[in-house]
């Protein structure tokens, strides 16, 4: 089986789109799914949720790289929403599509092989890569690498993330004059050099929010094996000429994802093909901005 | 309502325990709950692991002062996993003991809301309390808090954990001085700060592992508002005079928890009276350290 980093790195050439295309369900967002329409039942919801993003899917599926489901609205669902998070995975890994799935997990010994057997290998919820976070340090990760290189599926280490706060943590100033988020991309590096592929990238990728421009082309050197994933384009203020910096000089290298602007355009019945057109409008600016 | 300090303080007093025992279900560690005796069947290896803990939860519920649920290993048994986890989190929390969800959670935005929501509000996986990271800083932390609050729920922010890799981002060494962990406490102690009940413990916890006694100790000073949640006792190396300093001058303030060592003790058909006696011994411990 290729690498996660082969397969991503061959949608993005056959779509020529470097989305990431994030499915974060917030069923109040669209009259289709608003719980009202429901009296509230929990099933009814997930299921309309369902119907709801498999119509994005079919729609958007030749004009992004890939796909983000994000766990917490799932959860937020109860039982109903993982059945969904577990039919939607399964229906976009159907069509060869990979499937990230940002869980943010982290935890140490056998919870991490745990969480890492979830995701990472066969079961339900089996998905192409996992976004996980670095704070309880190299031998809470270590489980995680280990299952993505014998399984070949992905990971995303939250390096620096898009929000404001984020730098309360990530951007304290060391001794020595670093900061953390540099700290903790040196122990990515780390992480990910010995599994190298033929792309020259290893199963450790990184997240790195494009609303820090100059950060993002630092760490595109400071990560030279790791597939970034940038969230943070467009709402959150990150623009296309941003981050193109975290491409390499193939062009490959990094997916840029945005949910709720691509998939909460209208409360229109054609969200799907407006999921496709503002999809195909994002992945335009970024490759003009990639030139 | 009572906070959740209150109402765990009022077990501790109550059952003169300051036990947390942790819910961990492996089903290979034990003959009933065993994935081959039922040909692999997720459905019934989850059932025959709510049964197990059930029997646990009867025999130590007299001893303990709560319960930890750690998350990862039900979502590692898939949907049936995560009907358990909501079986066993309604079983606990009628008998009227506090329950916290070690799912060590975090993100942003309304994908931080929405986990609040899933674990701190109504709904199947309602919780009396949440473990969260702190890596993406205090504005990802905030909707946990605001949820909290409402809810008279708790929190358990990561500060120090108890595993040997956790220094290699926590220990870090900061400008001025400080270490990393040192910061995330005074961040989880000015959030904690303005939400102080009667008590004198806001609903802001951290976790610190007993396996850094010098730290601990340190840390109790720091964090004057935080009930602790102590792991690492036993099996990772911390002792009883150890998790002694986690307490305030009244013997409360904390828990201490242990898993395995409580609720994996035998092969036998007395795994639940095992799980008593060895909840008795380790809080006696405790208590003759406490003086």
């Amino acid at each position: 089986m290729p690498t996660f980093a082969d397969r991503l790195f061959s949608r993005i050439r056959t779509t020529d789109s470097r989305i990431c295309l994030g499915i974060d369900p917030r069923p109040e967002g669209h009259p289709s799914t608003h719980p009202e329409r429901f009296n509230g039942d929990p099933a009814q919801v997930a299921r309309a949720v369902v119907y709801y993003f498999q119509a994005i899917i079919q729609a958007t599926q030749g004009v992004v790289a890939c796909y983000k489901l994000q766990s917490a609205f799932f959860e937020a669902l109860g039982i109903p929403g993982l059945i969904a998070l577990a039919q939607l995975t399964a229906d976009v890994r159907a069509r060869g599509i990979p499937v990230i799935l940002d869980a943010k997990r982290g935890d140490i010994g056998v919870s991490a092989e745990a969480y890492a057997r979830s995701y990472l290998a066969g079961g339900v919820f089996a998905s192409d890569a996992l976004t996980i976070n670095p704070y309880l340090g190299a031998d809470s990760l270590e489980p995680f690498v280990t299952q993505a290189v014998r399984a070949d599926r992905g990971l995303f280490v939250l390096v620096k993330t898009s929000n404001p706060g984020g730098g309360d943590v990530q951007d304290v100033k060391l001794e020595g004059g670093a900061q953390l988020f540099e700290h903790v991309a040196d122990l990515v590096t780390r992480l990910a050099g010995p599994h190298r592929g033929g792309s020259g990238y290893a199963p450790v990728g990184a997240v790195v929010g494009a609303t820090h421009p100059d950060a993002l082309k630092a760490l595109r050197e400071r990560l030279p094996y790791s597939v970034l994933l940038v969230p943070g384009y467009g709402a959150q203020g990150g623009g296309a000429e941003d981050v193109a910096a975290a491409f390499d000089e193939e062009g490959l290298g990094a997916v840029v994802s945005s949910s709720r602007a691509l998939t909460y355009v209208t409360q229109g019945a054609d969200f799907a093909e407006r999921a496709r057109e503002a999809a195909v409008e994002m992945n335009g600016a970024i490759s003009a901005a990639l030139g």
